[in-house]
């Protein structure tokens, strides 16, 4: 039976986290499922913005490195985002993209240990963790990258793996246990760098307690940063000192200012930075981080669970739709997809009647659940109006099947 | 004899460009000779990234990647940035950190040409580029980095070597003839990068004219993007479809929103982009760079030329400086540098009377001659207090010798 408005509208009246949906723009006339693509902008990020700008970059100029803390950022805002995967705070930093951070933690990783010449991904992973892996297996003489189906992962990593694994998959919502599978891959003497992309600020993450050694992470989906804001990377303490990043930039140096012509690593974290820090990006990252600190990572996790289980509870008598995300919200990530032979002019319709999720190629829709913004009824909705889209099959006409440069 | 004021006044009555002044913000009570380490705000610039936060992200949200166009941002300001470079507009784009960019260069460089296993640079190029060099060297087996004196540059270049050189030196502001260095190391077979971070928005470039194959250069420094603004990458059109980037992030992908399993580079410069655009940070670079454009190349080169000529007149009876910066302008960029035994305090020293310069390691003080925002007398009165400074030795001072973390 599909629940009723009444049902979802007495959720979102007994949600602690009902008023954080306040403290964002977001635009009346829709209902924004795609905050797993890029998340909404905090009411606070243009202030925030105004003031970095306006005041440390117009009247502080240079001082501001110093006065401002600038040199600090990818540090301070690290630590934050530390705390919301369970790691230290010295064991995270906000640098470049997830791309250029996966780079630098599996050169370093592959770097760190001769015997490691074979790069494990699952087919299907995110395209930059492929794409990446191949284009350092191409400048890295004897690197292979190997692809297996996830559940053969395991039994395919040993002492000669280096496995990457996205902790929740960008198109399924699958999720792996962080855990068991670090463990797991550890045992048999392979190491793990996980893409926690999809995770970080949807659903709980316990880095220190699971044994992850590196991770990486994106800064403008669940962490509301903005648009290609800084990613982030995580590197447990006991190998900060070990590992060298492939992208020694000045920032990376133990005394950037020295200018010396030798390069010194950094005693810490800081080794993985590389350019000058992109100072207005990191304040506007700070200002999502900062939401998701205030509103707590279990709160959070809690509400993406039960908003997932209703919409999924909505769509479960529409027979059109092939739900490909776990039911079992343990096994999953924060967005809810289904395939549809037509998903690409199903989202069109449903975009032209204000459901903002997206479309990931071949079939599948996706609708990302964002708990600081998203209200119960705002799901309920949402599978209503996709119900009727179905039902009607408003999906059909041509004005939705004309494809976008970017869907 | 030293210039008067008259006639440093009289200069800034003439002068075309002085009107521009007043489009950036510029704190009254100093005069700011370090816009080739962070240039000034323009006073556009906040308004134009509220613009772009509160509605493009704010209630454009995902959409705003084809409706506001900021997939295309990267080749729109790059191609703003060719018009200051003498290049195609299809020959640059925006991407990354210059380091990152370098790295991509000079790994595309080696992977297209199996000859090529010396990366040729000078000792004290600026650090970065050295490091970045050595990184990709302990990830490249059989490549080594190999420095020697500017003048036997030409002379050690061959087959086997891919040089990295900075047209502007950041610490002496020597600059290379463009033309003939790259002439003369093609002609003996080797391949030039060249860092323009120094160059752009202050000397004249003609990339084209030069037969430059390969260059990056820095948004934040004359080109007034911001505090780690994106940086720049050119590639010369003929070798765009057979370099290679390292950094094979989804953004350089033929497709990247096909989410293919295979890596299929962009059938231009797009293949350079890694991970997701930095919107903000491109944002504000595009302000910086129109600003330059509007004023014009020419015009501002040869302001550039004029200021530093009359600094230095200014100084030239200054015993306790020595001048290290080439006094012929074709050979200088567009700063001033001096030798003093006690720099570090002098500049302390200048920074507390409101003469905002640097200071580079060990005993260099540096003015940036930035045309668009500084005035003649601007760089007289800079000369009169640090003359005044070292008359009186006012840097020897305890204080002025603690040194900060950046200087």
């Amino acid at each position: 039976m599909i629940p009723t408005l009444a049902d979802a509208e007495a959720r979102d009246a007994g949600d602690q986290l009902g008023h954080f949906r306040a403290r964002f723009e977001l635009p009346p006339e829709v209902i924004y499922l795609d905050g797993n693509s890029l998340g909404a902008l905090p009411l606070e990020t243009p202030d925030r913005l105004e003031q970095v700008v306006r005041e440390q970059w117009g009247k502080g100029l240079i001082g501001s490195w110093n006065t401002a803390r600038w040199i600090e950022a990818p540090q301070t805002v690290g630590g934050k985002i530390a705390q919301l995967i369970g790691a230290a705070p010295d064991e995270v930093i906000v640098a470049d993209s997830t791309s250029v951070n996966l780079y630098k933690l599996l050169a370093a990783a592959l770097l760190a240990d001769a015997a490691k010449h074979i790069i494990l991904t699952e087919p299907g992973n995110f395209p930059t963790d492929l794409y990446i892996a191949r284009g350092l297996a191409a400048l890295r003489p004897g690197v292979s990258v190997r692809t297996v189906s996830r559940d053969e992962i395991t039994a395919a990593a040993g002492p000669e793996t280096l496995v990457l694994l996205t902790h929740v998959h960008y198109k399924t919502g699958a999720r792996f246990d962080l855990a068991e599978t670090t463990r797991a891959i550890r045992a048999r003497g392979g190491t793990i760098v996980w893409d926690l992309s999809h995770s970080v600020g949807a659903v709980p993450l316990a880095l220190g307690d699971a044994r992850v050694e590196l991770a990486v992470g994106c800064g403008y989906k669940y962490l509301n940063g903005g648009p290609g804001a800084p990613a982030f990377l995580y590197v447990a303490r006991h190998l900060q000192t070990t590992l060298h990043s492939p992208l020694t930039g000045w920032m990376g140096h133990a005394a950037p200012f020295a200018f010396d012509n030798d390069y010194a690593p950094a005693p810490d974290l800081r080794r993985f930075l590389c350019g000058t820090p992109p100072i207005l990006g990191i304040a506007a990252l700070d200002v999502g981080v900062d939401l998701t600190l205030e509103a707590g990572m279990p709160a959070v996790a809690r509400k993406s669970s039960q908003l997932c289980d209703l919409f999924i509870a909505c769509l479960d008598e529409t027979v059109e739709l092939a739900l490909i995300t776990p039911r079992d919200s343990e096994a999953r990530g924060s967005h809810v997809s289904y395939a549809h032979p037509e998903g690409y002019a199903v989202m069109q319709a449903l975009i032209a009647r204000g459901i903002i999720g997206d479309f990931r190629a071949p079939d599948v829709i996706r609708f990302g659940i964002t708990p600081l913004y998203t209200r119960f009824a705002d799901v309920w909705h949402a599978a209503r109006i996709l119900r009727e889209i179905l039902a009607d099959r408003a999906w059909d006409n041509q004005a939705y099947r004309t494809r976008a440069a970017v869907t």
